[in-house]
């Protein structure tokens, strides 16, 4: 957790391995099984079969491997917990625990707590059962882009390893087993071999003597380290390194605490288990997490932390559009992140601009606070006030700016935030910061209040005459285009509710109910806006367009996880609204309209591009917000979805974007976990 | 110099870039060229043309360059210096400047002169010369694998520029020029593009405006920097921290210092050009110069300069068998590297065996000190008395031990050394080992006094019972094999001429006797060794070898070096052995024994692999020491080989060997760097 670190292996005949800092799965062979007594090597299928060497570059000679008797071992039973990934057959169990759980405050916890919690450390256990009649040799061996050398005297009497560039290593306290050094596990298992630790060699492992109808276990600890100044503009280094020297140090206290660790493990894995999902909803929970916590990264600045989750392969740093959907996981288990965030995003890269109607491009009228795109991208903070992702002059396309979506996400944020925390003192810094909020979201609808119906009508000048788009930037203007899209409508309107509920709290009672006015003027022009002949609300309130879009719901989830139930009831204040929404979700949840033929959700009738976050959200609102009931179609949907991941995004992890089922964008992705929010239903 | 970085560009229609501690050229594009006012983009061909963009990972539709109006530049001029690289038409002149010179020993240098030399930076001269009626931008683009940043405030007034991760970037005071970073110099410089700074680009360079009938001359530092801890295993960082708090100010020191630099680059191509060398023989001094300096590593243990060269595209660091080759050049400009690497081995790399005599492996006897193949591999240090490279249990193939070589080398650096220098207090200082040195020496010949032959006869025992290499170790047994092995012979002879010499200069009569010695004994047993009817010394005194090898030569030039004319003339002591190696190498240059088709020299008659570095210096022992004229075949032999470099190892800058002409091994390499002593022929 917060060292951007991943270990990835699971797809057959694929590379895998840990790395720091990477915009997807380290491509190195992962070696994992065991060798039998006629020289045999049995591994699991983590690595792309080859038949040269690295040793070649050195040698006059082709390399012959030999190889002919190695096999790959099938038939493997997977078992993928929310923190164990367990690959098994009856000879060989390869168990990947990753725990996981609340990051204390570093502002108020024990050091001890701390440490535990940032320990950049993956625990593995190999089980090797021989019931054969001769001895075997068991082995784990990783690739790395660079070389490794011996952790020897660095660590615990009895502790083992080795390590690459100080950056990655394995430890390991087994009795029996050894290291190796090779160029592969091939060469370095070869029969007769005497080499040993190969310094040249890209691979290290290690080897553990199986005797004939034994079953011996190892337990390894995989651990990441990156020293000294690791962000540039603003120096800042990962939080670890103010509890751990190195890695050697890592590997030793992850070794130590393996006992800790894996009762962790356990709490989580039981946790998930225990809950009232199908399978595949839960593998999705699962898969989300771990791509979550791969790009998450815990900095120090000199003085405190900072808290940063990498937008998966493009690391584009904190991207606000993110943050408000991982703000739910993230509120769960550590608070203080959300805050973190929040209070980065109005010091360093909050900006007021102008807004103009793009009737006019030219004259310009006031616009007012909002935030930038992300805080920068590759460990590159961008400068204040900018983001690294937006530019100027671009009408509605990709790259454009996202001013007004990001400002509701601050304000989004904030509330949530509040309500799951009731940090008054948070409420009380950032009043001023909501109320410009307000005034903000007032003038990008209009500068003329008698023309304002609660959308985005105006566009920042930030855009150079150009156009805002939303997060959903490689879709079409049907979610694509900020102005008077009502998927931003929506969250305009739920900023509204909640800014009125948290001034209110604050005691600025004319505030609060400007911020009324504005919810009541997005509700009244969203329900109005819904297309009889349609049947549904089209997704821009602009003449033309007739796209059909799931996340005109989206929003409904603000409210109501802020306890604001009233808000999103049929029977309450903006019951109209809610009722709309209703019919307009039951009516484009449609093979041919925003149904895939497979039962997953097409989020736009007019686009081929799903996100999976997006969907998981979605479905948390239809079924917990809005009462709906998809049946025995839900776990027909929820296959085609986990499908998706297992098979359309099989050599990236978890990914956001998907193309009918295909994974072509937003790859190794965090934002997924907006699913946690399923562990609510039913409550 | 010392940075381990390089700025490789050049070949057509391939990448390059800037890189550290690259094992070849970074792959990347590099833009150089113009923009006509038809938006027309006119480049320098330093880049592999593409239709797709990074772009593309991002956005939803493909991206369609549109550049069917883009032109490659084609017939370029190419001015290859010594220091200077120019490439040139009508319309455009890019110069890279290099320069190198003395490294001033940092033991007693002033800061200013140390400063000064170990600046990280490369410099680029662009001129556009805008002959036509319409304005021209000019640009320069890099890509990095990375994101970039501004410079921003943190240079000179006046200056601007980008660097990504603090490590690598660029700098311009030229007044006109304006930053841009784009995912390409296509995108960046589109008709009517406002993107500016685009921080999600991985290209960053300069646009300045060439108007109409004018000359614009663009200044360009590129820089390096890796801060911090740099080496593993022994923690070391980049001696120019020592002197530079990061990029930002050596990018500001290498531009405010440019003409100091552009004088050495003067001094240096004008020295080489007015050497009495033919065109091919300069550019092949040229080419190496850069190869080796690109491999080179300056570094700070904390307390002393610590000097590295890499060993190419494999990064192992210090190769002794390359620093004996690589002497030459270092005596010339900075003889305390020499010293330093000699040092650091006795002190950490040093170590004693036993040896055995491959009919009994079993039995050993006393072996004695030796040193280790190399000192780690990719900034990491192996652990003290051990190489990354030399494994045990082979039996003469590659990545066996080079015990026997490495302790010639020892010898012969310490003698070329300190007849360079006349540095008495380091001859003093290590009298101990060069008098452990002869005893080795004595040892691996043979434990019985009797049967000493004056060759290596006797294996260390660290191969555990296989059989030591040379440095020509993906060679065939007639160079890979030491035991019996003529061109070890002649190191053998060599080291105990250096020895006898440095002895008798330190008193010790009885040792320095010895060491005559042993150089008679050598010399003795390789005359005789010449096989009449073959016409030459087989490479080994072994039943049946008949491989004829240039390199028995080799050793020649130590004791010459050294300035010992008498050891290396027919009317010396040696007299007979250096009349029977005229006869040798008489016998072998020839077409179907030791010389190709196209008239470059292959090294072994029975292999396919020759070696620049070694050709070289072989080339200077037949011309300068053993007297021989190639006459008009000289000139095709150097065609040869600047042709090996130039299209046999296009794609990777200088590499060292060769099959046929087309390099496959040792690439980017530094060693070839022996070709400095052709400036010594003639004198």
């Amino acid at each position: 957790m917060g060292a951007l670190a991943s270990f990835t292996c699971g797809a057959h005949n694929a590379t895998g391995g840990m790395g720091l800092e990477l915009t997807g799965p380290f491509p190195g062979a992962i070696a994992v099984g065991y060798q039998t007594s006629d020289g045999a090597l049995h591994r699991l299928p983590f690595f792309v079969p080859s038949h040269s060497s690295e040793a070649e570059r050195y040698r006059e000679e082709t390399i012959d491997a030999e190889a002919k008797t190695d096999r790959i071992i099938t038939g493997l039973e997977r078992e993928f917990l929310w923190a164990t990934d367990r690959f098994a057959t009856p000879e060989i169990t390869f168990t990947v625990s990753t725990p996981f759980g609340p990051l204390p405050d570093p502002e108020s916890a024990a050091p001890d707590a701390l440490r535990f919690a940032c320990c950049p450390v993956v625990h593995v256990t190999l089980r090797f059962t021989n019931d054969s009649t001769e001895a075997w040799r068991g082995f784990f061996g990783l690739d790395v882009g660079h070389r490794w050398a011996l952790l020897d005297n660095r660590v615990d009497a009895g502790v083992i390893g080795a390590v690459s560039e100080e950056s990655i290593g394995f430890a390991s306290n087994s009795p029996s087993a050894k290291t190796f050094i090779d160029f592969s596990v091939e060469e370095a298992l070869q029969p007769g071999s005497v080499r040993g630790n190969f310094l040249l060699g890209n691979m290290a492992g290690l080897i553990v003597e199986v005797p004939a109808g034994e079953t011996v276990e190892v337990a390894l600890a995989l651990g990441f380290f990156r020293r000294g100044t690791a962000t540039f503009n603003r120096e800042m280094s990962y939080y670890y390194t103010r509890h751990f020297g190195g890695l050697a140090e890592v590997l030793n206290y992850g070794l130590a605490n393996r006992d800790r660790y894996l009762a962790v493990t356990a709490e989580r894995d039981a946790e998930l288990a225990a809950a009232s999902l199908n399978d595949e909803q839960k593998f999705l929970i699962a898969h989300a997490t771990r791509s979550y916590y791969g790009s998450t990264q815990w900095l120090w600045d000199g003085t405190r932390s900072v808290w940063v989750v990498n937008e998966g392969e493009y690391l584009m740093m904190n991207t606000f559009d993110l943050t408000v959907d991982m703000l739910f996981f993230e509120l769960r288990y550590n608070p203080w992140t959300v805050r973190n965030v929040l209070e980065e995003y109005v010091r360093h890269y909050s900006f007021f601009d102008q807004v103009f109607d793009p009737a006019d491009p030219t004259t310009t009228y006031p616009g007012g606070i909002s935030f930038t795109h992300d805080m920068g991208v590759m460990n590159h903070w961008s400068p204040r006030g900018r983001s690294s992702y937006e530019i100027g002059g671009l009408d509605r396309e990709c790259f454009s700016h996202m001013t007004c979506e990001q400002l509701t996400n601050w304000v989004l944020c904030a509330g949530v935030y509040h309500a799951k925390t009731g940090d008054d003192d948070f409420l009380n810094r950032y009043t001023s910061t909501l109320l410009d909020c307000l005034e903000s979201l007032e003038n990008r609808d209009h500068h003329d209040p008698a023309r304002r119906n609660g959308l985005m009508n105006l566009e920042s000048n930030r855009t150079d005459g150009g156009g805002e788009i939303t997060t959903y930037d490689s879709l079409d203007h049907s979610l694509g285009q900020s102005r008077a899209n009502i998927y931003l409508g929506g969250k305009i309107w739920a900023s509204g509710v909640l800014l009125e509920h948290l001034l209110s709290h604050v005691g600025h009672t004319d505030a609060a109910q400007q911020a009324r006015a504005l919810a009541d003027r997005s509700a009244a022009t969203l329900t109005e806006g819904f297309d009889e002949q349609l049947g549904f609300i089209p997704a821009v309130l602009e003449a033309g367009n007739a796209s059909a879009i799931i996340p005109a719901i989206e929003a409904l989830v603000y409210p109501y996880e802020c306890g604001l139930r009233d808000a999103v009831s049929e029977d309450g204040p903006f019951g109209d609204y809610i009722a709309v929404l209703k019919r307009h979700l039951a009516n484009i949840v449609k093979p041919g309209v925003c149904l895939y033929d497979d039962g997953g959700w097409k989020l736009s009738s007019s686009a081929d591009n799903s996100w999976m976050s997006k969907i998981a959200l979605c479905q948390y609102v239809a079924r917990q917000v809005l009462g709906f009931d998809f049946g025995d179609d839900q776990l027909c949907t929820d296959r085609a979805h986990a499908r998706w991941e297992r098979e359309g995004s099989k050599l990236q992890a978890c990914s956001d974007q998907f193309r009918s089922g295909i994974a072509h964008g937003s790859l190794y992705y965090p934002r997924i976990v907006t699913s946690i929010l399923w562990l609510n239903e039913g409550r």
